[in-house]
């Protein structure tokens, strides 16, 4: 009995770690294929026979683990972009996902979160956390995992994940200085996000000292305020010649009260988005934007969280995962006519 | 105590329903401001206290049920324009809304609602199933009550909430004829799904006995699928003058092929959507489609799902709900030049 192979047995042979071994056997996705073929070709001579311990998750499969995802809006295109990636790297880890949609044009605030402590959940994965917002603290009262994606809430001991929202708005700021903009509409997104304050406190440093005049609009991160705030500042007395947006969805929402006041973009009016969600690089938007690299920060978010709920005891307090942020230069931006610059 | 008076005392003295009374004690947005303002009063007036069987539901809430919603690809906006409505109207009801996002791309196919079957789901509501799929006979066959939204199975017996997609087809095609096009580039949805094949057959309908020429392809139903399906129609010798579409992402991936080729929307290419997303009525798109009526169509899926997990033993077979489709004539068609209709 005592010369039977096991496992270990051919992961020296075949010089992988036993755990590979164990994953190639189960069929996990993360074993590549050819060392795959390596691995049951060396079994296959070394005359060993998988243990049940072995086959196990894969013959009778335990209960699959479940994480929560609380995302606001989804017509918003930024919360897809986000989730896909979130969703396919739980996959790979053996999670599912599990979609809390809290309504942030309604008022079920707490609901959604709250009725997550009731359930089987083993963490919870918060993408639209307000500055305000108690929740995150309540759930980690009940010592239930917890990451932040993309926003943050204020002296909160969480595991976070964002970009760098205030050099992307100073980014953002200067591109437009650069291409000679005197008169800059900015429509900001909500105050009581992280992502908008950030963004704003950037977008105020980077025009400082500019002498240029900047007028202000506030509203949700949607097409609607976009449309509606843009045609405001349009039609003041000394109208902007650029428009400076909170997010993507906000520019979108922008072009279209520009044209609808039958003025041309960039011809007429700069306009410029933050996210680079995939709907900027179509050919009928081709939107200058601040990149965030939104799939590698989802994705980091998703490990992060599983991390703490397999390891949380020997991780500690809470990890800051901080992206950069850069400007993508499309085709809606372009130097001011009469610029002296 | 035979003269105290009682919730029905007060409802009829108010002139309203014994649950109405309840309801607007208990908070239930469904009461109008001005019902509880009335009921309000004529409790006071004539004496009565609420008991705690009125009152329990908001004082002392029960488990919150729980509804999984299956949906593919949230990049989709299509899927957002239904589950809005979805999250709202079962909101009403006293439900939440858990969503399990199946990645159509991706080989997961059976795993989201197999664990769906372990965790503390009362009822599914399907919008995404497919002709192929076992899924929903699996469910049913552990007794979970079901609704699919949108798309269905044949033969499967449960309750179904659907637009009238053939005739939405043929509105689609005649439109095009009446137009003058004589060569038509159909860009098909999945052929494995209700909505393409009810779809393509009513296009088929509305050209039999015209003597057009079609041209057809197929795919996902994504901005990508009909990118390059429709740089490859608008590059054959004799090109259509008219793309008719499978859905409204597949009509804006065509609107931007036209645009990349240096061709115009609808100068050169009429293009027509199906669906009537929000998106579509944007400035920049302004897309001809065939409407159906999503919020509507969705709220109608919860109510039934709802009905089903409450009362059903008193509703028997799966119930049908078709709901009709219209063509929105916006800027994306225009008539064929040279057309001699």
């Amino acid at each position: 009995m005592s010369n039977r192979p096991t496992s270990s047995t051919v992961a020296q042979a075949a010089g992988v770690a036993q755990s590979t071994v164990s994953r190639a056997l189960r069929g996990d996705p993360r074993v590549r294929e050819d060392t795959r073929r390596l691995i049951e070709a060396t079994a296959e001579r070394l005359g060993y026979r998988p243990s049940w311990a072995d086959l196990a998750p894969a013959v009778r499969p335990t209960r699959a683990k479940s994480i929560g995802v609380v995302a606001s809006d989804l017509t918003n295109p930024f919360f897809p972009s986000l989730l896909n990636p979130v969703h396919d790297e739980l996959q790979l880890m053996g999670y599912r996902f599990v979609l809390f949609a809290e309504r942030t044009d309604l008022p079920t605030g707490q609901e959604a979160l709250l009725s997550l402590l009731n359930s089987s959940i083993d963490g919870v994965l918060i993408t639209t956390a307000t500055l305000d917002s108690h929740l995150g603290a309540a759930l980690a009262e009940r010592d239930l995992p917890i990451v932040l994606l993309n926003r943050y809430v204020d002296g909160m001991d969480v595991d976070r994940v964002t970009a760098d929202n205030h050099h992307g708005g100073e980014t953002a700021a200067r591109h437009l200085l650069e291409l000679g903009h005197r008169t800059i509409g900015v429509i900001r997104g909500p105050a009581n996000t992280s992502t908008s304050r950030d963004r704003h406190a950037g977008v105020l440093a980077g025009f400082a000292g500019s002498g240029v005049t900047i007028e202000e609009r506030e509203g949700p991160y949607s097409h609607q305020s976009g449309y509606q705030n843009a045609r405001e500042l349009l039609r003041l007395p000394d109208p902007p010649s650029a428009l400076l947006c909170g997010n993507d969805i906000i520019a979108f929402g922008a072009i279209d009260a520009v044209k609808s006041l039958g003025l041309d973009v960039p011809g007429d009016v700069s306009v410029l988005g933050f996210d680079d969600v995939p709907m900027a690089s179509w050919e009928v938007f081709q939107l200058t934007t601040v990149h965030q690299p939104l799939s590698e920060m989802a994705r980091t978010a998703a490990r992060l969280l599983v991390e703490r709920i397999e390891h949380d005891g020997d991780i500690g307090a809470g990890r800051e995962r901080l992206f950069a942020t850069s400007l993508v230069r499309r085709s809606t931006t372009q130097r001011h006519v009469g610029s002296q610059v």
